[in-house]
């Protein structure tokens, strides 16, 4: 920074492509910080360094932060100033504000043009993190492969003409696609390019007449080959993005300022005319298909078979006084869901969160950290799979050994507020914002929150976070969760309750929109249940429960029971009939 | 409009500020189209004539608009395009638009600009209604007179330094207010030239050293000169504002789009900056201070037994097979509200609507309409009352005669909703759109929607719905009711069940909101419920309602009966703690 003459460099967690996981090429930030979070923001300057994240992970960062240095912000917490506010307030007139454009989006960098004092100088194609990470990771490399229309649901000629459709209706003539999971997404392809999401390096342009896909070529073997050119997609190689789009002139390109890089922007936007849209593709992908969602609950029953046997080996050592750790359990879980027919990969890093583990919401147990588990306590486990049928994302927290009342009044109470958020019935034009508070309100009851939404959408055999569904009761723009609920979509009901240094407590169900009537006051729509797991009984007070959520509870149990029985031998069927008993 | 080359005239239910309700002079859409609600706006074609009105009154507007053959479009339903989408469509180009700018807001003026086709010719200074109605009524001449500190708590001289704060902290050194309720509360003054609205017609103008009130000079007695004189305010005719601003120069104003009329605007953007932002006022105003949240109970008391009187009357009476009429008993439940000290007006024409009339949310009976009260049914009473001591707003709706089990389930379900909403605990930063569905969805259980918010600000001693707090689950922008909550707004709770032809349920109580507790998750806040009337348990079916639901209303009755016993005699007291019994 001092040869460059940089009085700022901004580091963010984050690839070409604004992808939420990133893979290990990406992983500057955790090299240069030691946070390790999904989401964060480094800012150094010549003598100091901040950190930015989000609720989700301030104890962690907290934590992972000690004697670096490196102040943390968290972000959303009251005085904590934006990014923009804060280089605005610390950068004078004639300093030099520096990134690598490439790994920042087009919206935050526009934003921060717009709100910082004009006189500070922005270098925006700089990374300086090769020049310091000697033993950077090289750019991933997978195998792409084909995912077939009796999983898919829908081929990619049906989903480029309504994606050409929207561009006409836009008034634009070429589509520029940088998000991974809406390129996976639209060529019926995946990959392996991120750990746990199923996905390869790529960009998309489409025009009324052509489809671009820039990969690099070492990933496509023969069969990809012949399907690409069997559909007349040009292959070109991943970098040349940038030199193609620097010779586009008066074109009106559809694009989406969230999810294209600034180095994208910087390449087109003299000569052309943009149209800044969220990428019709979003929503297009959030609405499952018939076969998708066919697809989906039975990706859910196995790995609702996955986790009953998960569950009951945990009791059963627990009970038995065996030696098991959060480590062990991750691996046992792994292994089970290997075990399925169908099983492409966990959906994202097992959470095996033993009693105040808990209460980072994001904790992944590693070998420092791994506790045995003793003594009475909460397991929080949140776990998931991606399947040929689809990704799943399921918590289950375990009731190990005497329950306090306090215990069984904090899970009780998050359970009402899964109940509550399952029962709902709302017009169309219902979103997340509106609904949110149905799972929060018994929490805040006890004058307790959960910092972090209630719920997100999730993807099919993609990213187990999916825009532009979710729960979430202030709008975050740059989460863009924030949308419509429409019938086909999958979000998650996860409220929970987080006590520092004590426990962590979260029950996650994922719930299918569905149509429920039409009427002269609307359309009226709910949700469905799609995870099948038993719900640890053990730490319910069934007293505090209205006899309407008891009913909810006895036939949720009784739906696991007969969903999961058949694919369970006897010891594990009268197990799960004991464990999904009335109450 | 034939003789200006007029293709399309626009007339609003406005006056010069954007009331929400205005005088006799200004009801020109009344005049012509026949419709008497409260919001509506006429387009008027050569050969055609088109009327928006939002969800409370669709069924009024469509009986009032029959055989006038002017077409109803009922915002806010599907498909019903906006009135500049409308215009839009309908005009071609060198078409000429007219209207009177002083009757239209600056920002729905800037948005037809900005929406319509370009070539399309503006004429924003013509008032086409004086030539058409030959009686119109003249403007209002009331006087007006002072709010002590007693009842306003808080003087002119604090709050117009709050206001020049915030005029500095926006870099403006004018500050242009048009809004009549917050002018009167600037004042601590009060008038009577909108009927029970108790504002007067002005418009205000600060600067930094300065306070110019435009006003009818007729209206202010020697008392209010000295008062105004002693403040150092400049009186001036009230029709001066626009040359007075036209003069002005290079000067920084601050001004809300939203209650500015484009008049004004007209007169002042050429030669200066403006700051469009919403009136500090408004926010100001809507927090109640400590004096005016004591006085507003006690308003609340005084109109609690006025109604609880005449809820006597009604019950009494149905049962005795007396003559009773929605008009004979608006006219009882007015002179009860006279007879209480401190009584100014009733706070907006009273609602006493008879089975199908209840089904219109703002039915109002007259000679054709009025109803005689015979066999079983609902009567629906929406009323209240201007004090010294604040403004009320309540519904009740009575049992009359045997109720259905029909009946039952939908008065129990909207007692239901007022109790979800009355218990909420949420952080502080919540605002209407997050809260509104605990009201709701016991009624969306029911697959029945009201087509309107859950709930509306209340003034003190001012207008009845008052900005910018509100429960509404759309955000509706033109409505300003959707801030965030904070202790001392008051806003009313008032879910329903409206069947066309059948019949109305609403229970409106007002809730105060205010501060439960700060911890490491942050501020909660919740509600008072400050209205205090029986809610008729002839209509509840107590097997609905859950333990903590019947705790509810028990707790709320006691409440009522301990609060407004000692105002009563002996036979109203017997029968209050007979209609507030334990359920």
């Amino acid at each position: 920074m001092q040869q460059n003459n940089f009085d700022a460099y901004i580091i963010p967690t984050a690839d070409f492509h604004n992808s939420e996981y990133i893979c290990e090429h990406f992983k500057s930030l955790a090299y240069l910080s030691g946070f390790t979070g999904s989401a964060g923001t480094l800012v150094i300057l010549q003598n100091e360094a901040y950190l930015w994240t989000d609720g989700r992970y301030h104890i962690q960062a907290q934590i992972e932060l000690e004697q670096t240095g490196i102040s943390l912000m968290r972000h959303g917490l009251p005085g904590v100033p934006s990014i923009t506010e804060f280089l605005d307030s610390k950068l004078k007139d004639n300093n030099t504000l520096a990134f690598d454009g490439r790994v920042m989006s087009t919206e935050f960098v526009l934003e921060l043009k717009n709100k910082i004092k004009s006189k500070i100088t922005l270098v925006t194609n700089v990374d300086l993190i090769n020049g310091v990470w000697s033993e950077r990771p090289k750019l991933p490399f997978s195998i792409i492969y084909r995912l077939d229309s009796f999983f898919s649901g829908q081929s990619y000629e049906e989903k480029l003409q309504i994606i050409r459709d929207k561009m006409t209706e836009y008034n634009t003539d070429m589509f520029i696609l940088s998000s991974l999971e809406d390129q996976a997404w639209l060529y019926n392809l995946r990959g392996n390019d991120i750990p746990h999401t199923p996905v390869f390096l790529s960009f998309t342009i489409i025009t009324l007449d052509h489809t671009f896909l820039f990969v690099d070529q070492n990933k496509i073997n023969l069969v990809i080959e012949k399907y690409l050119n069997d559909k007349e997609i040009t292959i070109r190689p991943y970098s040349d993005i940038y030199d193609f789009l620097e010779l586009q002139k008066i074109r009106n390109i559809l694009v989406d300022f969230k999810n294209i890089n600034y180095q994208i922007f910087s390449s087109i936007y003299k000569n052309n005319k943009l149209v800044n849209k969220q990428n019709p593709t979003i929503l297009l992908k959030a609405i499952k298909n018939e076969t998708e969602i066919k697809n989906t609950k039975l990706a859910h029953i196995k790995d609702g078979v996955a986790f009953t046997r998960f569950m009951r080996h945990v009791k059963t050592s627990f009970q038995n006084k065996e030696e098991i750790s959060e480590l062990s359990l991750s691996e046992y879980l792994k292994e089970l869901r290997e075990k399925t027919e169908g099983y492409v990969d966990i959906s994202f890093n097992t959470i095996c969160a033993w009693k105040e583990h808990g209460a980072m919401m994001h904790y992944s147990a590693n070998n420092e950290t791994n506790s045995q588990i003793k003594g009475p306590g909460f397991l929080l486990v949140d776990s998931g799979g991606h399947y040929l049928e689809g990704t799943t994302d399921i918590t289950r927290t375990l009731a190990l050994g005497k329950m306090t009342e306090e215990m069984k009044l904090h899970f009780t109470t998050v359970l009402k507020s899964v109940i509550a958020l399952s029962n709902a019935i709302f017009l169309k034009g219902c979103k997340g914002i509106n609904l949110d508070i149905l799972a929060r309100e018994p929490i805040w009851k006890l004058l307790i929150d959960y910092k972090c939404g209630t719920g997100h959408g999730v993807g099919y055999l993609l990213s187990v976070h999916e825009p532009p569904n979710g729960f979430r009761w202030q709008i975050v723009p740059e989460r863009n969760d924030s949308s419509v609920l429409l019938p086909g979509m999958i979000t998650t009901n996860e409220p929970g309750i987080y006590l520092e240094n004590k426990y962590g407590i979260r029950i996650e169900n994922e719930l299918l929109c569905v149509y429920k009537a039409e009427n002269e006051f609307g359309e009226f729509l709910g949700f469905e249940t799609i995870t099948y797991a038993p719900i640890d009984l053990d730490a319910i007070n069934p007293r505090l429960l209205t006899p309407q959520e008891k009913n909810w509870i006895n036939e949720y149990h009784k739906m696991v029971y007969n969903t999961l029985s058949e694919y369970l031998d006897m010891d594990e069927k009268e197990w799960l009939l004991k464990t999904t008993r009335e109450i």
